[in-house]
């Protein structure tokens, strides 16, 4: 990697944490550009024209080029590393495991517990609240899938760590912010301690 | 592809018709075995063991081995063909569209036609109608997000047609099914007709 690249982020959001925790594991280092969400300093005109037009971090930065969405600066940071599986099927299999992420668990785990956590029960909008009951069961069927998963396998996708793994670990890891109970699925537990246990490691707040 | 191909599919979702695009793109024949999702039938016990656990389709079968999520699937049928760029830098951005994609597109527009145009507005739950003006303004976004970006290009991604054009065109080409006035978006219609215009293209009622 010759190019100088920057992570636009907001250091405590779960898909910014992917981006690092995935350059961790490559031994690549990031410059790191700290926006606060909560002041909406990703929704300036000035973040708009020249950053992401969707107003969103994470923002992976190579030289005068932006990748927005998490798993897409993922992608590109482990693009022709074991990461990434050297086989067609285990390559889209691993695409499936992260569409799914973005889908089915990250709208209902990541958004609770940035609501609950971040924004505060009481500050909530009545819509809002209206949905927690519906993120709730959503976000516990996502975690009862990858528990099924898990139950057999001690990786998402063959038989390593890949992108997979560090896309849903994010989320998964911190499930209990948002009031989800991990000790229902012993096999996520268990998968996350490998990941945890990894030399290559680094927690969401280094 | 030596494997035979088996899409299981509901034929007018758009998620199902990305597949078969990309598919008729690559000249490759897919064995279509539909399944009605208002009766259910992609949430059988049968269903779930055996095709998805998430109870979804579409669903691509390889022999024995099933890729859920609609853009993995499109991503297994063009892996190493010109509809995903050669270049690292183009590999992240089709990717980074096609997140975006099941992130902020899909779950406005798509869920609005189907509540509107296959639920109906009579039989939507009161939780369901509270969302209608949210996702209103989110697929409003996504689409103005889109005609800028092709205000100044032909393509999403480089200078010829790849999954993210495929992807987005499924169901941004119904949205007038959820009541979103395209009219309002002439770059998006323009490109709209370049994907029409290729002698490949297949129409989601084919």
């Amino acid at each position: 990697m010759t190019e100088k690249l920057i992570l636009h982020e907001y250091g405590l959001s779960g898909n910014c944490y992917k981006v690092r925790l995935t350059a961790a594991h490559l031994g690549i280092s990031l410059k790191r550009e700290e926006y606060d969400i909560k002041k909406g300093e990703t929704r300036t005109p000035q973040f708009v024209a020249n950053v992401n037009s969707n107003g969103r971090i994470p923002v992976l930065q190579i030289g005068e080029r932006f990748i927005p969405e998490s798993n897409a600066a993922c992608f590109y940071l482990a693009d022709g590393s074991p990461l990434i599986p050297a086989d067609r099927m285990g390559r889209a299999d691993m695409l499936r495991w992260m569409f799914w992420e973005q889908y089915s668990h990250e709208p209902n785990i990541a958004t609770l517990r940035f609501w609950l956590r971040y924004v505060g029960l009481d500050a909530l909008s009545g819509h809002q609240r209206e949905q927690i009951i519906l993120k709730r069961k959503s976000g516990n069927e996502a975690l009862k899938l990858m528990d099924e998963h898990l139950a057999s396998r001690r990786w998402f996708v063959g038989d390593s760590i890949t992108l997979a793994d560090i896309c849903l670990f994010a989320y998964t890891h911190v499930a209990d912010e948002a009031d989800f109970d991990l000790e229902l699925y012993p096999s996520v537990i268990a998968w996350m301690e490998r990941i945890m246990l990894d030399p290559k490691h680094v927690a969401i707040n280094e």
